[in-house]
């Protein structure tokens, strides 16, 4: 099983770039998370374009086609969805009809340095998702005050929110084969609980 | 007055583009728009960025600030406002604390070719202002079905739509300039009536 992670922070130093790498190791067996790295190379969406993709966004496109499911690690800038990645999910809407999101398995997580945890962006980025097609886990898991609560790894510190990350990974994959999931399913439910 | 207008289309056969260039013909004398030209060069934000503002970055931060109000008309791309438009605005929100949007009057107004005129992308739009501080009119106006209800000179065809969207640019100007707006009232009033 692919995920295709994109983070909605272009900031290097990034927490919340820090937390979709870390998500990695708390994949089980057999899954796999590969991280969009060209968000920043994605033009202004406009429909003029459509007819040839731009190259950062026909490789957009082919990554999430070729992904099970997308996970979307994103900031909070104020108070909704940061432009960039809201540009690129536009790019991926079209054309109507023909997204490579429609019925993808979706997640959003969200970490910020302030008490909230990018919960309006999260909120924000599972409407677009919804609006897009995609089949989008609905849980909100907000990672506040990230500057102190994620470790070395990516991953927050506390035990009890690490399981509810790797929750949601769980209900992730379960979206995209069931069948699969079941084999991998105790070694992801002894981390969690 | 000056007021700044953006676009949040960056199609070159815009309803939106097309509207905000129409209501010129709407504001009272004394009162003039300045359309923001250049949305499409504005690059994905980045706070590693921010020590030097690029230069389209620097320029809608310059007319900003130039300007006695502004006025975002805007399509909605999958249910929110377009990601390039909530891009530029998160560079125009930095740093915090001193953005040239703190305290400025600002409305919104969307059209789309639906049934729902953007009433989504306008809310979030109203929505991402606030949060940066603009004090935005609360008014909400979709204009549907742009493509039969706009008339060659990008107006709402309908009477009683245009002196909606004159009643708001009456609302706007009076959040600048209280004083001024009372001389030119009654030439308001009497379109709009």
């Amino acid at each position: 099983m692919r995920i295709l992670g994109i983070s909605g922070s272009l900031r290097r130093d990034s927490h919340n770039t820090r937390l979709l790498r870390g998500v990695r190791r708390l994949l089980p067996a057999g899954a796999q998370l590969e991280v969009f790295e060209e968000l920043a190379a994605i033009p202004p969406y406009s429909e003029d374009d459509e007819h040839t993709w731009p190259p950062a966004v026909a490789r957009l496109r082919g990554a999430i086609a070729g992904a099970d499911a997308l996970l979307v690690v994103t900031p909070e800038y104020n108070g909704s969805i940061p432009g960039q990645l809201k540009n690129a999910l536009d790019w991926v809407s079209r054309p109507a009809g023909a997204s490579p999101l429609a019925g993808k398995p979706a997640a959003v997580l969200g970490a910020s340095t302030g008490v909230f945890g990018a919960v309006w962006a999260q909120a924000e980025t599972r409407k677009v998702l919804e609006r897009i097609g995609a089949v989008v886990v609905q849980r909100e898991l907000p990672s506040a005050q990230a500057d102190t609560a994620l470790g070395d790894d990516g991953l927050p510190l506390q035990a009890e929110t690490r399981a509810q990350v790797q929750e949601m990974l769980f209900e992730l994959l379960g979206l995209t084969a069931p069948q699969r999931l079941a084999a991998a399913g105790p070694r992801l439910g002894g981390v969690a609980a």
